[in-house]
């Protein structure tokens, strides 16, 4: 059987129950981040690899973007548990032919989000590879004083939320991949695929409420995201379609080339907004004060239901279901 | 300029300059590991990427060997500042034609070498790629109430030391890439280049003895390896070459085949035994006892000198020189 068959989770649940048997206390595979307990603190961990012609095309992504894009997919994991990105571990492989400017210049996107964040690159490995480009970034980072948020922990009757734009990023793409002509909204959609916004911040404040009960980073898209969810916490989920938060930028561009905008708001990856899940007796007071704290709102999209495993669609009150499924790396 | 020209340790040294500011007690790049202090203890922190077609070929490694080998390279690095490892975390790029009964096997290998050493699997990534294998681990460990050792502490008049045999993992891989006849001598080269011996409990023993120095492990083979203590201890070093451990199957090979024996120790790389300088008042002691503890030798191989980078070699008395030189990745 080939690995394509399985699918990607199939295959990290085949391998991940030979490695159960951890150290008291600390979290393992399943989340988005692995938690270490120290004395004073948690380490966060969570690692991302990027690979050339499959999360990015070398001539369609500015190595300044590449740099910033592969640190940012990692704080989003710390940023999923409400952590506080401290450390990064860079491991490269690169054709011996790739140019020194290339690599200083990713390098240059890299320190700018390094710095923003407060983040230190302290190790990792540089070597040669054949033909493409590999990278991978392990990052390390701090629950310091207050709990993380695990996916695990959605009850039902909960009240789904995220934090910003959905289907930003896959558009943007899509806008990539097809060539689409570059004007304003292709270009809008294409820097969220490039320089994602982070809830780094917004996340550390979350965690801080006890009424925030899962959180994690939208990676691969909704749909996919929320089966983790529903998978850790044993329960289902209600999402109303026209409740899903979407820029007026894809919406125009959805409109112009007839894409499905609901679908690809609800399955396409990589926006690393929030998805979080509030008791609902007290959403709307949390909310009122994320906006008044962030100047953004925190979108109410659905619930958490009692239905074991069951994600259901509606729009308008109606069913609704797509053909196409979240993301997955082998399929 | 392409990063050939440069090399693999000036383009570290170019964007690792980036990255000088750290947090307080924090060892960034440029030793085995990085160092985070934390509260009650330190964590270690290394990375080692493993590239199809550049670090293994797939046909000529099983994926057993393979598992176990990805680990082990980072035990080493762990080992090679004294310390214990913990957590791995790991990212698979894997072509989507990858059979599942291939990864079961890669995880046979790993697993193993895991349990030996008492290290969780804790996380990772695991993706696709297009065509080839790219493997990353992450390796967390600690140094617990004892000092570690780094590759800075090298004083002139220290005694250089080596805790086995120099030049077999190169050799086992060049009879893989030779396709030289499998008989017993080039079978245990070959499981020495596949299963190297780790140093793991013979670091933490040393660790704790004041007397040894500067410590790492032979990765790149001792030429290249000596350079790195040389730099950042800021001395030299002399090496006599007859003093240089080699098994009895490399001196059979190397004489078979006409192969610059001498060359192969000093240079070859991956044997993952400890490079060390001892302090010479204390060596035959630390050698004595080390003897009793391990059952096996702490070689004495050469002794640092206070000449600003130079490396010399000796044979006999008489002065040595080599046309190779050690490992770079990009060259």
């Amino acid at each position: 059987m080939k690995i394509s068959d399985l699918g990607e989770f199939k295959l990290i649940g085949r391998f991940s129950k030979r490695f159960l048997n951890l150290p008291g206390g600390t979290l393992g595979i399943g989340d988005d981040c692995a938690v270490i307990p120290t004395a004073g603190e948690s380490f966060l961990v969570a690692a991302d690899m990027l690979i050339e012609d499959v999360h990015f095309l070398k001539n369609d992504i500015s190595p300044q973007d590449l740099g910033y894009k592969a640190l940012a997919v990692n704080l989003s994991d710390i940023a999923g548990m409400g952590g506080i990105p401290k450390y990064a571990v860079l491991s490269m492989a690169l054709p011996s032919s790739t140019e020194v400017e290339w690599v200083d210049a990713f390098f240059d996107g890299f320190e700018k989000l390094a710095k923003e964040f407060d983040v230190a690159l302290i190790g990792g490995d540089t070597t040669r590879s054949m033909n493409s480009i590999a990278i991978n970034i392990t990052i390390l980072g701090q629950a310091k004083g207050q709990p993380i948020k695990l996916r695990s922990e959605a009850q039902p009757g909960d009240v789904i939320c995220v934090t910003g734009n959905l289907g930003d990023s896959g558009a943007g793409l899509k806008a990539i991949l097809e060539k689409l002509p570059i004007h304003s909204d292709a270009e809008y959609l294409i820097e969220q695929h490039h320089r994602p916004k982070l809830y780094v911040k917004e996340a550390q404040w979350l965690a801080s409420h006890a009424e925030v009960h899962a959180m994690m980073d939208v990676s691969d898209g909704i749909d996919s995201d929320l089966h983790r969810i529903m998978e850790r916490s044993r329960c289902g989920a209600s999402i109303g379609l026209e409740k899903l938060p979407i820029s007026k930028q894809l919406k125009n561009l959805a409109t112009r080339l007839d894409w499905d905008l609901l679908e690809m708001a609800a399955t396409a990856g990589e926006d690393y907004c929030l998805l979080l899940t509030v008791d609902h007796n007290h959403f709307e007071k949390l909310r009122l004060e994320y906006q008044r704290k962030f100047n953004t709102d925190l979108y109410p999209i659905g619930e958490i239901t009692s239905q074991l495993d069951k994600l259901e669609y509606t729009l308008n009150g109606q069913y609704h279901s797509f053909s196409k499924k979240g993301f997955d790396h082998f399929k």
